[in-house]
């Protein structure tokens, strides 16, 4: 691929023109807004101005809703050979494409699962996609060079190819961004009506929580109504959850004891079903094995070593092995008794749990690989389980 | 401060235990479970047997439901000449004290806002109550010189000390930290049960908002019965902000003009006050000026660069600033046409603001403070602001 236009020039254009822009490909940026064109330019993303003649891709980086109709345009002035999208809804704008664009067999819905809080030209980062699943979306009548010439522009971005069909994306991106985004912007609405203090006992864990909020209320005001059908669904899911959710609390907070041992009971199974949920998607930077809950969870296996009862000995065990990728999960008192060492359980990516009982052996500890070596699930009990829970 | 006992060497107590020893206290552990205080002492936490004579301090780190009862055998022990928690619920274990222990005067309640999703002493570290802030809860009858320990305590483990009554204290954190729990269990629920290829399309976004609901649930299952009824309050806010979004969604999957009009209103109104309430908590490293949403919005000054238009020069800038603690907010193109240069506008916090002028004058960048200077909150327009939004 030798050039490419980009049209928008926003936070993802920008980044994917940057990307490109590093491999030596040239490309031509176009925005309805003079400044953020020429923003784009100056930051090294490419030429504000259109090509001359027609180019090997046109990325296509506006709102869902505006997709449709800028791709019928730019086709209409024959831009590109081949043309795509990085809307994070899909089957809306495959539906415009196949209905209104001159040449729907040049183009391909495309999503790169990557994004910022902030927006516009100046967050872009040529690394933005790096490592990150881009999930491509063919129509029947999609032709083999425009999507030969997308899985090229994921490569170029270093990213993960991954097809689906428009409509299973928009189904699942409803329950992975689109309702977590809306269920972050609820909380964090109610920290602007909450009690005094609550600034003082903000954490980490709620700034993750409701990160996400802060993506711009326009741009996703457009992603939510274009994916508004799938949306309703799973937020009509949540709010049953909720309904059921509600007087379990309620027991827990004035009812008797049956009532407060079956709110208990319901509190806990929610509890647990999240950990499991969470499971089922993959880790930072395990975007390659995502293929299905089944698919994802990173099988780790155990590796037990004994060590001796002096303070700091196991410190240096533990920084020991997560240099070499071990997490310890569980520590058991030796039968033989009090001050008489500690085992402890490791778990490690498969691969490398053999190269941790070597490498720890060969460091004087007594590592072994545990009997049969079964992998163990994230979030499973090694990970939940807890002495005296504290918090 | 010379000597401590920590009670319970969970993630929370031995981390406590690992500070405090680091700075010279001589710490006694213990545990209902015998592996988990051996395993605490061979972390160099502390020693695993109980004090010869009354300690300085006694930490209690117990979940909330315990709270009370093990710091009544305590008191009756004589394990401490003063007495502390760190429990994430105030209330009960301050009635528990008030009622039960047979030395209320020498109590005061504690909540270190820190935790990890792992649990157990194998997850503790030294570190991690560092710039977080700790509540302290005194009762009617808190001594001044329980309080003084719990108060060396907090700066033993380079915290903020935050005084609250116990009742402001679990209103705040049912909706900063218990809803937000059970909001994340929910979602991660719904991945164990949502579509195929949910793991395919699953990013950071998703793995932020869902983290804390890998904590342990028996321990939340504790944590949330402590505070029910403050957190079944908050949870019926929520139900009924989604009672009423649902329709808002379902009006803009399939309604007439007029009801998708008044669903985006009703979307994106939600969407800003979600950012508003954003801007109301500190962000990572802020912890300090935590002090109700007036107090925490980060002053940050306008600074105005004016750029050459030369491919990669803008990058220049965005590095030189970012280096000075400025971040590049807003582009715009001079008046005086294309190819005549940008003018970018950065924010920097109050106090940076007129070094990074400085700095960027001395580097021969034409930058000034913006006119008047007036500060802009994070979260503000300057950086909700897009050109081209895109996803």
């Amino acid at each position: 691929m030798r050039t490419m236009a980009v049209v928008g020039t926003g936070l993802i254009g920008t980044s994917v023109a940057l990307a490109v822009s590093r491999r030596g490909v040239t490309v031509f940026l176009s925005d309805r807004d003079p400044a953020a064109e020429r923003t784009a330019a100056a930051l090294g993303a490419g030429l504000a101005r259109p090509p001359g003649e027609p180019v090997d891709l046109a990325v296509i980086a506006v709102p869902p809703s505006q997709v449709g109709a800028v791709l019928t345009e730019a086709q209409e002035r024959g831009v590109a050979r081949a043309y795509t999208d990085v809307a994070s809804v899909k089957a809306g704008p495959e539906r415009a494409a196949l209905r209104r664009a001159p040449e729907p067999a040049r183009y391909v819905g495309g999503h790169p699962l990557a994004g910022r809080e902030r927006s516009g030209p100046l967050a872009a980062r040529a690394d933005l996609f790096e490592g990150r699943n881009w999930v491509l979306t063919p129509s029947g009548l999609t032709s083999d060079e425009a999507f030969e010439r997308a899985l090229e522009l994921v490569a170029l971005c270093d990213a993960h190819p991954v097809v689906m069909h428009s409509g299973d994306h928009d189904a699942a991106v409803a329950v992975t961004s689109h309702v977590p985004h809306l269920m972050a912007s609820l909380m964090a609405a109610r920290l602007g009506e909450g009690p005094a203090g609550l600034a003082r006992v903000a954490g980490q864990g709620l700034r993750d929580a409701t990160r996400i909020a802060a993506g711009d209320s326009r741009l996703w005001g457009d992603i939510l109504q274009a994916n508004a059908p799938a949306v309703a669904g799973v937020l009509k899911d949540l709010h049953a959850d909720l309904s059921r959710l509600v007087p379990a609390v309620d027991a827990l907070a004035g009812g008797g004891e049956a009532e407060r041992d079956l709110g208990m009971r319901t509190l806990v199974d929610l509890l647990d079903r999240g950990i499991s949920g969470l499971a089922g998607i993959p880790a930072a930077g395990h975007a390659r094995t995502g293929d299905g809950p089944g698919g994802v969870a990173r099988e780790r296996h155990g590796v037990l070593v004994r060590v001796a009862e002096r303070p700091g000995e196991l410190a240096r065990l533990i920084a020991a092995a997560a240099d070499l990728g071990g997490t310890a999960e569980d520590a058991r008192a030796d039968i033989s008794g009090a001050g008489q060492g500690l085992t402890v359980r490791f778990a490690a990516p498969a691969g490398t749990a053999d190269r941790l009982v070597t490498a720890l052996a060969a460091d004087g500890w007594d590592a072994v690989r545990e009997d049969g070596g079964h992998p163990v699930r994230e979030g499973s009990k090694g990970h939940r389980e807890t002495r005296i829970p504290t918090a």
